[in-house]
């Protein structure tokens, strides 16, 4: 749905809407028994409120579709992931939580090998350790450029983070990143007229970086990637006329829904922490956008069991979600994380939505092989999942007479 | 689905197909006992019809939207309604039954309450009761503007209808309501070259309107808003091949039916009278669109019993038109109104389709619940009803070879 539409039917009202994002919810049958991770976890508190909400599968960007934190996030806050697209050098600094200012040009960079005759050999410079890294940021961060700042932070392992700061620069910019071996790195240049000086800034940065880099051997040289500036989208604020606050303890999706105009809460990684939280700051928000990380860091280690344990642990804090008395609450993933696969993946993300006029269906517990049959059915698209949220908060007008 | 893709493929044949839309259908869970209005009301025939039929949840918009009542037969009728937008100068003349002729220009009039200083001090002038409205419009409809013919209709209350038709009118001029109180009305101007003159006689109209209206105090102003001309869209004709026909015994319902170029079949509001109506045009027709309009009203007046009671009228009359050996009968709602909201709503509607070779399911109660398992899944576009029945009426021919 177009969010000029739903902007278009936005009333005010003061009730609250919580979504509760497993991170990875959705799992696969793990052997000997079959169960997904979801059949297998107690979860009396979630499935009674399936009992009492409408169920399904929702399906985060697309049909067949894995997607990343970025996408699923958006998807579920009513952003069409494919319209509304972030670049890598932004999605780096959100990932490490780089407050982006406007006009800024970030770029992922990766350190890389190149050999006598500038040809690189290695694109990832034998995969460095993060140590070694930050070594190596400290000396890119001596470079000077007149009238730009300049930031050089480590990421992980061979990847950082570069972003310039000054004025009139441009995002317009090529990739340096040959993406094969034994070419030399690609010349940056300007996309469009305006983009040619910072072209030739970058120029300058990468010549410095190469002295510097000389004798480093194998990080001897630095390729860049997805220069891109913080997109300025339209806030959930602006667009739904919901003050919005993010409980999220990991920086990719504070980032995220900085992006979107919410407000960040700070709180503990532990999942009571984060409902704490949550019960603190209730009366100063709309809409609290909960999000539990550690369901699936056990997907993508592979880990049945603490993947069944975390989510249990969600499901003795839902007691204390419900008695703050939320007109609707939203229970789902922004994507499946199945233990089998150990990655990310496609499978559409078992989905709650509670409200006290939701309707009604048959689901009573809450896992992949019920919600199905739910009222929600079992392909529901992400991105509906705000519209239906605020209707039965009772947030959007009628549309035509 | 595209329209003109449908018109593409469309085929002549004589079958028959009948929509039965019995308005705000759909329900929620009522006190004490927890069912809705359908799973509550005794539908034998309706319940067989599900069960030869195939049954779904139609979203008459999109996923959260509550749908006026234009929209929501837009949809049915497989016109998107996103795309067919009527205009408020135009739905308040379908409203009352005014019939607009092409080139006519219609706005929805308000009385309102100006003070000393020519500013607006109740939009809605107190509310004034229909039989004030009515003779305020019989002073309206003095007023004289030379080469244009002036209507001024009572809608409702403070309501009413404005038409202005004459040679070379433009509908593109500014609404004058300035939306908030305390400011002046705003003065109508053409939005295009060609609209000045249009927009010199509404600001004389308004002169004169507020000279006549100078001591009628609370109602001593008005304002206008959707200045609009009849669409002219395809007809149903024209789309899908079908010589179509409304009985339908409020005027909104038929003005809808009339955009799309249906024939108006004049009955009685008895449900019976409407199903008399039916069998005596039986023969001339290809398309019967017939409407069962108190559902709605006792949905909207929270009266629940009633709303069951009507549903059980419309469930007898079910074998007079299976009598009639129809090719194709779809069954539904253009919105839900449940009785506990007592207005329109969000919720899907329950739907039949039924025809010899429409398929299989496991529904065989025609209720909310029993639809979310059926063939036409939870979520089904109600703009896809149409498609699917000319298919089912054998109206469609091979996309492709």
């Amino acid at each position: 749905m177009d969010l000029n539409f739903i902007k278009s039917l936005k009333r005010i009202s003061d009730t609250k809407i919580v979504f509760l994002i497993i991170d990875g919810l959705g799992g696969l049958p793990y052997p000997p028994s079959g169960e997904t991770e979801l059949e297998k976890a107690e979860t009396p508190n979630l499935d009674n409120l399936a009992a009492q909400g409408i169920c399904g599968l929702q399906t985060p960007v697309a049909t067949g579709i894995t997607p990343g934190s970025g996408p699923g996030h958006l998807a579920l806050f009513g952003y069409d992931p494919i319209k509304y697209q972030v670049k890598r050098g932004v999605l780096s600094a959100l990932g490490i939580d780089f407050k982006l200012n406007p006009g800024d040009v970030a770029a992922r960079g990766n350190f890389c090998t190149i050999n006598e005759k500038g040809l690189v050999t290695d694109r990832r410079a034998g995969r460095i350790p993060t140590e070694k890294n930050m070594e190596l940021c400290e000396l890119l961060r001596e470079i000077k450029i007149p009238n730009v700042k300049i930031f050089v932070e480590t990421v992980k392992e061979y990847r950082f983070l570069l972003v310039l700061r000054g004025e009139n620069l441009s995002a317009e910019i090529n990739d340096t990143d040959p993406e094969t071996n034994n070419k030399p790195p690609i010349e940056p240049k300007g996309l469009s007229p305006e983009a040619a000086k910072t072209a030739e800034l970058i120029k300058e940065f990468l010549k410095q970086a190469q002295h510097k880099l000389r004798d480093k051997h194998p990080s001897n040289m630095i390729l860049l990637r997805g220069f891109s500036k913080k997109p300025s989208w339209p806030s959930m604020e602006e667009t739904y006329g919901l003050k919005s606050a993010a409980i999220a303890a990991y920086p990719m999706y504070k980032g995220v829904a900085r992006l979107l105009g919410m407000n960040i809460i700070e709180t503990g990684e532990k999942i009571r922490e984060e409902f704490d939280s949550l019960e603190k700051n209730w009366d100063d928000y709309d809409f609290f956008y909960l999000h539990i990380k550690k369901s699936d860091s056990a997907g993508e280690d592979g880990d049945f069991t603490r993947k069944v344990e975390e989510i249990e642990k969600v499901d003795e804090q839902i007691p204390r979600l419900m008695n703050l008395n939320p007109d609707v609450v939203v229970v789902t993933g922004d994507h499946s994380t199945p233990s089998l696969l150990k990655h990310h993946s496609w499978h559409p993300v078992p989905l709650i939505l509670y409200s006290k006029h939701c309707g009604t269906d048959n689901v009573k517990k809450f896992d992949e092989r019920n919600c199905v049959t739910g009222a929600l059915g079992p392909q529901f698209p992400a991105k509906n999942i705000m519209p239906l949220a605020l209707a039965n908060a009772k947030r959007l007008k009628k549309f035509g007479a």
